[in-house]
C-alpha cells in the first residue's frame, strides 16, 4: 500500500509517562507506529522532545518548526489536550494531523491503539474525512499597547480571582456595545472548545463546520444572560471594568492580574487545523459516545 | 426630503383591534402613517385586508403578491407576529420591510408609533441598517411523498401528543446519525427563531447574521442532549419513531397527528427577509432591553 | 433463616411480557420468588392479576385492598414503573415494598433477580433499609366542585394542548399568589418524582428524605422564573388562566380539556409509601449509578 | 401607639457612605428614625460603629453582644448584606431584626426609607409576618483539627483557584458518598442563599421555610451533576481531592490555600435568624419582583 503522505513526523504524549514501565509502554507504543510507518512508505522524523524522551535516535529529531516546514503529516500519539497543543503549532504551515489514542477515545484523537494498523493504512492512502477546525487569535491590550498575545483553538475565558466576588466585564462585538456582564467570567469558544469549559458552563454545541464563536456568561448575575453564537468573522473585545484580581486563559495559558481598562480581543486566526479522522468519521458519531447519548438512565 | 421607496405597502395589525375604539385608533394610526408617506414622496397601496378593516377606500387595496411585485417597501404597523408574517411572504420578492410598533417594542419591530415622525423620514431617504434574516424551509414527507411544506422565520417544532409521555425522534444531519432523541420535542431554530420558544426551552441566542440553525430538544430524557448550532448549509432530518399524536409546528401552521415514520426535512430557503432598522440600530441593543440585561436584581 | 414478615404478596410486571417465551420466562421467575418466599417460612399470595397471566393457581390470589389488609409486605417483580404503581395503592395500608428488576436496575427497584436469593433473605431477616416516600394528593375543582381526584408518587403536570401555544398558570402557595406563568406546563414534583420528568425538564435532585415539593416550569417565557422548593406542608393551587386544550397529568393518569378557571390543589398525602433496599443501600449509590456520575467523558 | 419592642438598637449602612454628602444623609436618615422610634416609646441604642461614623453621642452606643444581650429588635438601615451581617450575629441571642433600605429594595430589606413611618409604626405595635431563616454552621477541618469555623446565612463555597483549572471534591452526606465533583466549585446555599450564588450558579429556589440545602456544582464536567436538595439536617463534608489552590468562602469570609484532604463540613446551626415583616408580607410577592417575573419580554 501505498502512502498520499511522505514525511510524516510522529508526536507523543512523553509528559504523562512518569514511571519506568509507562515510559517504556510509550517507547514500545511509538516504536510500533514508526516501523508500520517505515513500511509504508514514510519517512518517519520523531518531534525532538519525543525522541528525546523515547531515546529513539534511529529517528531524525525534529523540533516544531521543523516540522512544520518539512513535513506532510503529523501523527499524534497521545490524548485531546496534546493533539490541541501540536494542532495549534502546525496550523500555520497547514499540515494534517492524525491521533493515536492509548486511553479513552477523546473528541478529536479517536483512533484506538490496538486498531490503528487496521486503520492508519488506509487513510495513509487517501482514504479520510477532513476535519478542519477555526483558531482563535486573541490579544490583550493595556493602555494602547498588546501585552500578550495567543492563538487558542478551545477558548479565551476572562475569570474573576479565586477569592473575589464577581468580576464585571464591558463585551463589544465589532465596536457595538453589547453587555456590562457581572459573573463569575466570560467565556469565547471555538467549535472545537465548544465541547470543553464551554459545556460545563452551559453553552451550546457548535458543529466544527459551524463558522461562529459563543460567548457564555460563567454564573451570570442576570438570569436573562444567555450564551450568544456569533459569526466568527465578528470580533470580540472584552474589557475589565471592575473586579480584583481577574486573569485570562487561553486554552493552557494564562495571564493573571488583568486591570482595570484591560481589554481582550478576540478574532478568528488566518490559519485552520487540519485533523484526518477515518473514512466514515462523523462528528456526531463522537457526540454519542463522548456525551454517552442513547444510553438512557 | 425624498424617498428611495416610491411604492410602499402599508400593512395593519387588524386582527387585534376586537372593539370599535381600537379599530377607531388604528385607522387613525394607519392614516397618520400614509399621509406622512404620501408628503414623503411615496405611492402608498393598503394591504388589501387592512383596507378592509379600516375602510380605508381612498388607498389602492393590493393582495400580497401584488404587494411584491409592485411596490419597493413594506410598512407594518404592528408587533412581532404581524412582520414575520408578513415577511415570510414578502421573502420571494425581496422586498425590505420597516415595523411600527404601537405597543411594546419588538425584537424586530423597533419604531414606536409616537417616534414614527422623526425616524421614517431619514430611513425613507436612505439612512438605515438593513438586517437580512434567513428562513427555513421545511417539508413533511410520508411514504416517499411530500405531505406539507412551509416556510418558517422562526422554527420548526416537532411535539409529543399533549398527553402522551415521550416521542422519540430519529434526527440526522446531511443523512449522518445524530441521535434518537427521547424528549417532549425538538425545536430547529433560525437566529430569527432563537429568541422566541427556543430561548424558553433553554437554547442560546443567535445573531442573526450567524449561518447556523439551533437544535433545541424539550426536556430531554437523556441529560447531556444540549442545544447544537449547526451550519445553515445543513439538512436536518426528523423522524417520527415512536410516540402518539406527535405533530409539526412551522411558524404558527401546525401539522397534527403525525404517524412513526414520518419524515420532516429542514433545510435553508433561498430567500431571505430584509428587515430596516434606523441608522445606528444593533441587534444588542435590542437584546440588552427586550432581555432586561443590565437592570441587576 | 426466619422472616419478619409472614404474609406476602407477589406482584409481577405482566403487562410487559407479549410474547409466549416473556410470558413463560416471567412465570418461571415468580415461581422461583415464590419458593423461595415458601422455604424461608412466608405465606405467599399472588396479586391477582399477576396469578391469572402466570397461571400459577397453587398460591392464593388476592386483589390490591386485600393485599393491603392481609399481608406484611409486597414483592413487586418489575421496573420502577410497576413498583410506583403498586406502591400508591398500598400507602394507606403502610404495606412496605421490595422491588426485584429482571432489566436495567431502576431508581427504586435495585435487586437483580440473578441476584435475589443472596439478597432477600437478610431483607426478610429484618436487615434492610427503610425508605419512606411522599406522595401527593391532587384535586381539580371546577366550579367549586372536586371533579377529579388522585395520588400522585411522581408528579402533577399541567400542560398546554399539543398545538396551541402556551398555557397560563396561576399558581399560589397556601392562599399566597406566586405568579402567572407563561409555559409549556408547570410540574409539581415529589423527592421521587424529582428524577423523572422534573429532571428532563431541568428541575433539581430532592433527596427522598427532603420534606418537600419543586415546582418546575416547563419552557418558561420568562427566563428568571425557575424551579422553585417548596415546604411539602404547603398546599399548591395552579389555575388555568389562558391556553386551549390544557391537561393535567398525576403519575400515569390524565385528565385532558381543562377549562378556564379549573383550579388543580396539590398537597400532600397523610400516607406514605415504605420501599425496603438491601443493607448499605444509600440513595446517593443510586443516583450515581443511574446518572452516569463519575464516568467522565 | 405603643410598641411590643421597648429597647431597639439601630444600624446604619456606614461602610458604603463614602462621601460627606452621603455621611450627611446617612446621619440624617438615622436621626429620623431613632426620633421616630424614641416617640413610639422605644429605648435607642446605637451599634457602636454606627454610632462612631454618624457622631451621634446623644444616643447610647453597644456593640454587636450588648445588642444582643439588652436589646429586644434590631433596626437596620441598610441593604441586604447588612441585613445578613448583623443577621448572623444576632443568631444566638434570638433578636428580631427589621430592615429599611435607602435604595432599591432587596430580598431581606423590604421596607423604603420614605414609607418607614407608615410601615414601622404597626410593625412595633406587634403588626408584623416573622421570617425564620436557618443558618450553616461549616468547619473546616485539617489533620483532624478544626482550623477554621463560620456561621453563614447564605452559603459555603468551595472554589478552584484562579488560574488553576478544575478542583475535584469528594462530596458525603451523613458518612455517605455521594460523587468525586469535578467542577469550578460546588455551593451549599440555604433557603436564604438560594437567592444569590447559588441562583447565578443554576441553582432552584428555596422557600424559606424549606428546611433544606441545596448543593450546586458550578460548571461540572459531568453534565447529568444536577443541583440536589437536602434535609438541613443532612451534616455535608467536602474533601478537596485535588486541584491547587482551592479555596473556601462563607458568606464574606475567605478561607484561601485549601490543602488536599482539607474536609468542610456544613450542619445547621441551633440558631436562627427573625427577620421581620410589614403584615402582608410574602416570599413569593418579593420573589416576583426581583426577579422581574411577569414582566414579559
Amino acid at each position: 500500500m501505498q502512502t498520499l503522505f511522505r514525511h510524516v513526523a510522529v508526536v507523543g504524549k512523553y509528559h504523562a509517562a512518569v514511571t519506568p514501565a509507562a515510559v517504556g509502554a510509550t517507547r514500545a507504543a511509538l516504536e510500533d507506529i514508526c516501523n508500520f510507518l517505515g513500511r509504508h512508505g514514510c519517512e518517519v522524523a520523531l518531534e525532538r522532545e519525543t525522541s528525546t524522551f523515547a531515546g529513539m535516535g534511529n529517528y531524525p529529531a525534529l523540533d516544531l518548526p521543523a516540522m512544520g516546514t518539512q513535513c506532510d503529516l503529523v501523527l499524534v500519539v497521545g490524548g485531546d489536550g496534546t493533539m490541541l497543543g501540536v494542532g495549534r503549532h502546525m496550523a500555520r504551515y497547514g499540515l494534517p494531523l492524525i491521533g493515536i489514542n492509548q486511553g479513552r477515545l477523546g473528541f478529536i484523537t479517536d483512533i484506538r491503539f490496538d486498531q490503528f494498523r487496521e486503520i492508519l493504512g488506509p487513510m495513509l492512502a487517501g482514504e479520510f474525512e477532513e476535519d478542519q477546525r477555526s483558531l482563535i487569535q486573541a490579544n490583550v491590550m493595556r493602555d494602547g499597547h498588546c501585552v500578550f498575545d495567543a492563538l487558542a483553538m478551545n477558548d479565551v475565558v476572562v475569570n474573576r480571582g479565586a477569592t473575589s466576588g464577581m468580576v464585571e466585564l464591558r463585551v463589544e462585538v465589532d465596536g457595538h456595545f453589547v453587555a456590562n456582564q457581572r459573573a463569575d467570567g466570560l467565556i469565547v469558544a471555538t467549535p472545537t472548545g465548544s465541547t470543553a469549559y464551554s459545556l460545563s458552563a452551559g453553552g451550546p454545541l457548535l458543529h466544527p463546520s459551524t463558522p461562529g464563536w459563543v460567548l457564555v456568561p460563567i454564573a451570570p448575575h442576570t438570569l436573562s444572560n444567555r450564551p450568544i453564537v456569533l459569526p466568527d468573522a465578528s470580533e470580540v473585545a472584552i474589557e475589565i471594568v471592575a473586579g480584583r484580581d481577574a486573569s485570562a486563559n487561553f486554552d493552557m495559558q494564562s495571564l493573571a492580574s488583568l486591570m482595570h481598562g484591560d481589554r481582550i480581543t478576540v478574532r478568528r486566526s488566518e490559519h485552520h487545523v487540519r485533523f484526518l479522522h477515518p473514512r466514515g468519521w462523523t462528528y456526531f458519531d463522537t457526540l454519542r459516545k463522548k456525551l454517552h447519548w442513547n444510553e438512557g438512565h
